[in-house]
Parts: C-alpha cells; structure tokens; sequence
C-alpha cells in the first residue's frame, strides 16, 4: 500500500494582487514539501457584495489600498517578478475565472493561471478582453478558437457559482487562501504555514 | 566615528491580537539584527472610526474573526505562546495605553507592554481594570502607587492624542505596523522584513 500525497487547496482570484504572489510560487514549494496542489479559481466579488462592499477594499479604503501597492512592489522585487498594479483596479476577472475552469478539465489550468497572472500584473494587459485570453491560449500551445467559446457555455458557468458558493461555505473572505488538513490559511504570507500542515 | 544603530519603530495597539504576537518576539530579533526598537502604542479606534468602522473589523467581518482566532491559535502554539481571545473583544485599551507612554518617559515601557499582552490574551485579565494594571506594575517591581495616577494627568493623555495623530499621519491603518527605512510594513507577519528594511 501507498500512502496517498497530502492535498492542499489553492483557492485564488484572478483580480488579486496577493494571488499573483502565491500562484507563482506555489508548485516549487508544494514539490518540495510533497503536497498535491489543487488549483480553485473563484470569485470575490459576490463574497465582498455579502459583506456590504462594491469593490475591491483596497479601494474602499485608501491607505490600505497605498500600503498594498507599496508591500507589493517590496515583495515582488524580493522575488524577482515584475510587479505594476494594473488600470483599472481590480480587472475584472469573471472570463478569465471561467477559462481557467475549462483548464482544470483539461489539465492546463497551473500554467494557464500563472500567464492570466503574468498578463495582468507584469505586462498590463487586460485580463477582461477576450483577445487577451486568446493570446494567452496561444502561447500555451492551446487551440483557442476552440477553447475561447467554452467561456460561454452555460455548465462552465454554473461551474464557477458553484466554485464561489463553495468558497463561501469554507468561510474564505479573501484570496489567496489555503485549504489543508481541514484548515483554512489566509493570506500568501501562510503558504509555508499550509504546506507543512498538509503533512502533520 | 561610530554608525548609528539603525531604528525600527514599533507601532501597536494592546487590544490587537497580532501586536501580542509581535510584542512577545521582537526584542531577541531585532537583537540579532543590530537594529534598535522604539515602542510606539497608538490607538486604533479613532483610525477605525475614521473609516466608519465602530468595532473590530473582526467583529463586523465574522468569517475574518473566526478565522483571526484560529490563526492565532495556530500561531501561538507554534511560538509556545498561549492564546485566548479575551471576554470582551476587542479590550478597552485607553489606560494600557496611557500607562505605556508613562513608561516609555521611564524606561520600562518593553517590559510593561509584554505584561500587558500577557494579562490580556495568556491570563485572560481585564486590561481596562486599574487594578489589573497596578498588579502588573507592581510584578515589574514598580511603585502602582505613584505611576498609576499619571494615567489622568492631562499631558499623558495628550501624548497618546498626539501619537494616535502620527500614526495615522505615518498612512498607519492596523496593528501591528513598522516603520523602518522611511517605509511601512504591515503584520507580525512582515517583522522580519522590516528588520532586514532598517539593516539596508
């Protein structure tokens, strides 16, 4: 008999500065600790929306919204990624969300959410426009005449409601959040916290 | 000529859970970083109220404040701290506070800021309670009898206004916060990072 790989859940947003840090560096570090990642794209929004915010509370509140920039910038730098906050803030996130859905069917959702990341907060691309998310299919050697429709079809979008409500129910406020060993970790200054739980 | 020792000034609020976290741990580490400490209590409810919060955000987000507590937990038994969130939450900090900047002029305001935490999230004591806070002075071989009356003079209670006013001048917006290099840094969770910041 085998002893099964421990799991960790890797639930993040595509609008979300902190899940760009956490994205992309999450698979070394999960290979070397020998956990599993499953990759959970969701949405924020209807979750901020049921607390009462409109957008994103970087926005609501601005010397957080500074701080986060600036705390960005810092790690970012630390980790040799280039780091922009895109314009406008947040993008909005719901197609690339659902694409990478069709990814996690397909077995190309990791590097499919580190190029949605690297558009959006490297390059200053817009993560909304559909040509974007074409382009990116494309250099991932994906066929995205073929590919691109599916953002439509309505499974992939009950899909990713379904997603979202199960974020909700985990009690997930913010992203990038970690499910390991039947805890939520908050936040990717605790994706080291996870990764060792997920082998307690 | 002798170099200065770099500073790190340390901004917490004795009602914050993650102050305790870092109070309890950074004078051996700003030890071993060569990097001096100012201790710098400020209050965080006139900060919140300007925002339009009147409690804990972890109060009005409970999906953040049941997972604040779980975190702590985590965190605590990791350090080899005790933790228990305190009945009521968050404590009414107004005294804790004043005494602290009593001390600060006198040199054992560490010390009385680590006793403080200790009552209030380890011992579960009441730190609005001048009697609480007169035992704790008086475990520190201090004389209760003649500090704890300072806490209404009206220059001590004018301090602490001040301070509150520089912490929110500094883009100050929760606790713990650092200032280090001329930068901010957010959370327990970047001590570290704000230490290396000082040594640059």
């Amino acid at each position: 008999m085998t002893t099964p790989k421990p799991k960790i859940q890797f639930w993040y947003e595509f609008a979300s500065t902190y899940s760009y840090l956490a994205a992309m560096r999450i698979e070394p570090l999960a290979a070397a600790a020998g956990v599993a990642v499953e990759w959970k794209p969701f949405l924020l929004g209807p979750i901020f929306h049921a607390q009462g915010w409109d957008t994103s509370p970087f926005n609501l509140y601005p010397a957080k919204g500074r701080y986060m920039a600036r705390d960005l910038e810092r790690l970012a730098a630390e980790r040799g990624l280039a780091f922009a906050l895109p314009e406008p803030f947040p993008q909005n996130s719901l197609l690339a969300a659902r694409l990478a859905l069709v990814g996690a069917e397909e077995g190309w959702i990791a590097p499919f959410t580190r190029a949605v990341f690297t558009a959006e907060f490297a390059d200053g691309a817009q993560i909304a426009d559909r040509g974007v998310l074409a382009s990116l299919l494309e250099g991932l050697r994906l066929d995205a005449s073929q590919l691109l429709p599916r953002i439509d079809q309505p499974q992939i979008k009950e899909r990713l409601k379904q997603q979202t409500a199960e974020a909700q129910q985990l009690g997930i406020f913010g992203a990038p959040s970690f499910v390991s060993g039947g805890e939520l970790f908050w936040g990717d200054d605790r994706l080291e916290q996870a990764l060792a739980w997920a082998n307690r």
